[in-house]
């Protein structure tokens, strides 16, 4: 089937249609230039003096960005809109009915990087801009940058993919607030939108959605594998533990007469680790924001709130865990006179990739002679809504050190060029040459 | 020699003269009506409307409270004194030369509670008080409310102890700031002393300091006994102990590719107080503070600093134990691949309290019929300091749930007059009947 060696994971659970050479794409070459220049433009809008991207919902930098992204497109030969909510658009209209859309993200986090979301709207920019070489297709191809993923200035994550799929409330522009107290009905209008049209975002037309994003992990640079074919985006649960145990004197209580809420949470950080690495991967565990209280040198800690964040692609596999995890906990509290309890702060179901388009992904790496491997995302994206809707697809190339949500995040261009050229190349197949 | 059943701790390590009835010295009882007014009256200086006593060096409670402590010697027939920091004498004239002193601190942390340095003063001015009824004593006796002990207001930890000591320098409170940036001499002008006059606080007449205390911890309380009789204040060493991960995304990495320094702290933490438990009591070792970076929910921790404090009364055992500490540590963080760096914010000597004093206050634990055990202390005291210049004995009542530093702080009144008994009946025998 294929010469590609593929690395010591699980074996793809998706079978799609055989890589055969007879029917493999044509390769689509995403023009390295447009593409650097695209990714090295984009990516000093809203830059701080210091470094760091502070690309925020509506605010002065997105906006830049709307408007360049529209130049881009237009001299592209694509036909430029925004729609109700902000999602900019570029239009390859086709013989059709049927849109196949591609993009990501154009906001950051704080101190964002360049490519976490950018690349994904750039390359699909830069993949429209060489299918529209090819003539008109078959079907309509769409390239978006969404208005709205990371949740840096209002809690409304996935705002912009929400919009296109129905799913924001009327009210919800007037309820949420940013950090000084702005509404997002308000900035909207800041950026000439009326929160009122919202509805006018949803989109019925959508028969793909395809996705290229860096991979946030470090799973790709360390194998040296170019680019990764997302299988399934993870059931993320994200709990906080709070340990409760007897505030004392550091000085006057003898080890044996404790009950320090810290020692009992650092044994069940460890004791998280340990049954989640003993599942093995692609389970992962994080404790990552810790509040011991009352935090001075002197008192042993009679209060501690640490975060759990858990993911796995299977849905059962992660609620195990999560059992596995409080059962646990509760026993360390137990052996240790602390009382322990949990609250969900987030519980979000895994989605799974459309296994057509995975192997359409297949052949068009194969056609453009470029390594792969199927894997699991590790982080949340927009195509795990998306994925409710239409079939998704979704593409990863490497992160240098696996960095994201930092202005250190980085992948080569050659790198971000072969994804954007395996993603032409998948899209060339969609829409000029759908097979129903 | 005693019926006192001494609980399950190794022994005194000071024989100090036999008890022996012949010898005993008649009880001196103190007013459990004045006491328990004291205590509550000074209680109330310094209180937020919420609770808790912010009764800082030279502020308006700190000056509330000296002017009432003036009235209240007055009225025991004492004669009182201010020096030249604001330490608050009160002195019952002897025929000899030589002053024998009692007292603690008068000034508490941050929403402090009733009783930690507070007991000291009162319950020594009710021993005088008391003592003032038997004539004229051989040696001069006094009571000090030292003006600054917590370094709540100012880093001036032990101020008053430092200038009777003659440890102040000079530019001392012209370079210490408190946090709205006045600085100590201003503060000292503020309440009518003089900050180039520090020099004249300094006394060489003091032949024993004797210190009442609340134990600050649960051995009293847990054991049921009245007093405890401080052997030794240990070696204190503070440590900033700082682990280096990698930072990384939670979802992007999975568990084999982690280095997270918080799992790596965290088992540090463990390790340290099985390393301590296992050395017994009366080593201690608390990890209070948490610093966990970046501390989100989603992110690797790749940087934790968390603070070590370790004591014993031994400074050769706690300087080995800090040994292992290291080593282990080191050990830790090798094996994860992180690592770890150590700096040293406080290294304490240990301070032996005067074997004759012990011998004294056993005698008069026992001619008051109050249970005693010899211990040492947990916390500092200004004890700590008097010890390396005059012989110095100290003596704990038992502190409810061992809670201090807190509102919640609270010793039975009748454990306060046992306490305070005690300490008249000693005073007595080293004021009115000295050996030498």
């Amino acid at each position: 089937m294929t010469d590609q060696v593929q690395p010591d994971t699980e074996p793809s659970r998706h079978t799609g249609r055989p890589v055969d050479d007879a029917l493999s794409p044509r390769p689509v070459d995403v023009d390295p230039e447009r593409l650097g220049r695209y990714i090295e433009e984009l990516g000093r809008i809203g830059e701080a003096p210091e470094g760091g991207l502070f690309r925020f919902q509506y605010n002065a930098a997105w906006e830049q960005a709307r408007d360049t992204l529209l130049d881009w497109i237009a001299e592209a030969g694509l036909e430029p809109r925004v729609d109700a909510v902000g999602n900019v658009f570029g239009r390859l209209q086709g013989h059709d009915d049927g849109v196949v859309l591609t993009g990501s993200h154009v906001d950051t986090v704080p101190s964002g990087g360049r490519y976490d979301g950018a690349l994904g709207v750039v390359g699909g920019l830069a993949a429209l801009a060489a299918l529209a070489q090819h003539g008109t297709p078959a079907r309509t191809l769409e390239v978006v940058a969404l208005c709205e993923e990371e949740s840096s200035r209002f809690a409304g994550n996935f705002f912009g993919t929400r919009a296109i799929l129905g799913l924001v409330e009327p009210d919800e522009p007037y309820r949420l607030r940013d950090g000084d107290g702005t509404t997002m009905a308000d900035a909207m209008r800041g950026v000439g939108l009326d929160p009122d049209a919202v509805g006018a975002a949803k989109r019925d037309d959508l028969v793909t959605f395809l996705e290229l994003h860096i991979e946030q992990g470090r799973v790709l640079a360390d194998e040296q594998v170019q680019v990764g074919l997302v299988e399934v985006i993870p059931a993320i649960a994200w709990e906080t533990i709070t340990v409760h145990g007897r505030q004392d004197h550091a000085g006057g209580t003898p080890m044996d007469l404790r009950q320090d809420a810290l020692q009992g949470a650092a044994e069940m950080a460890g004791a998280i680790t340990a049954l989640v690495e003993r599942e093995g991967r692609p389970a992962v565990a994080t404790t990552g924001r810790w509040n011991v209280h009352p935090g001075l040198p002197s008192v042993v800690p009679g209060l501690v709130e640490f975060s759990l964040d858990l993911r796995h692609p299977s849905q059962e596999v992660r609620d195990r865990l999560l059992d596995q995890v409080h059962s646990t906990c509760v026993a360390v509290a137990e052996r240790r006179g602390l009382r322990v309890g949990f609250e969900r702060e987030k519980d979000e179901e895994p989605a799974t990739m459309d296994a057509g388009l995975l192997s359409v992904f297949r052949s068009a790496a194969e056609s453009c002679g470029v390594t792969w491997r199927e894997m699991p995302s590790g982080a949340g994206h927009d195509s795990q809504l998306m994925a409710n809707r239409v079939p998704t697809g979704m593409l990863f190339v490497p992160s240098v050190e696996g960095l994201s949500h930092t202005p250190a995040e980085y992948t080569e261009l050659a790198d971000c060029v072969r994804g954007a050229s395996v993603l032409a190349t998948a899209l060339y197949d969609l829409a000029f040459r759908p097979v129903a």
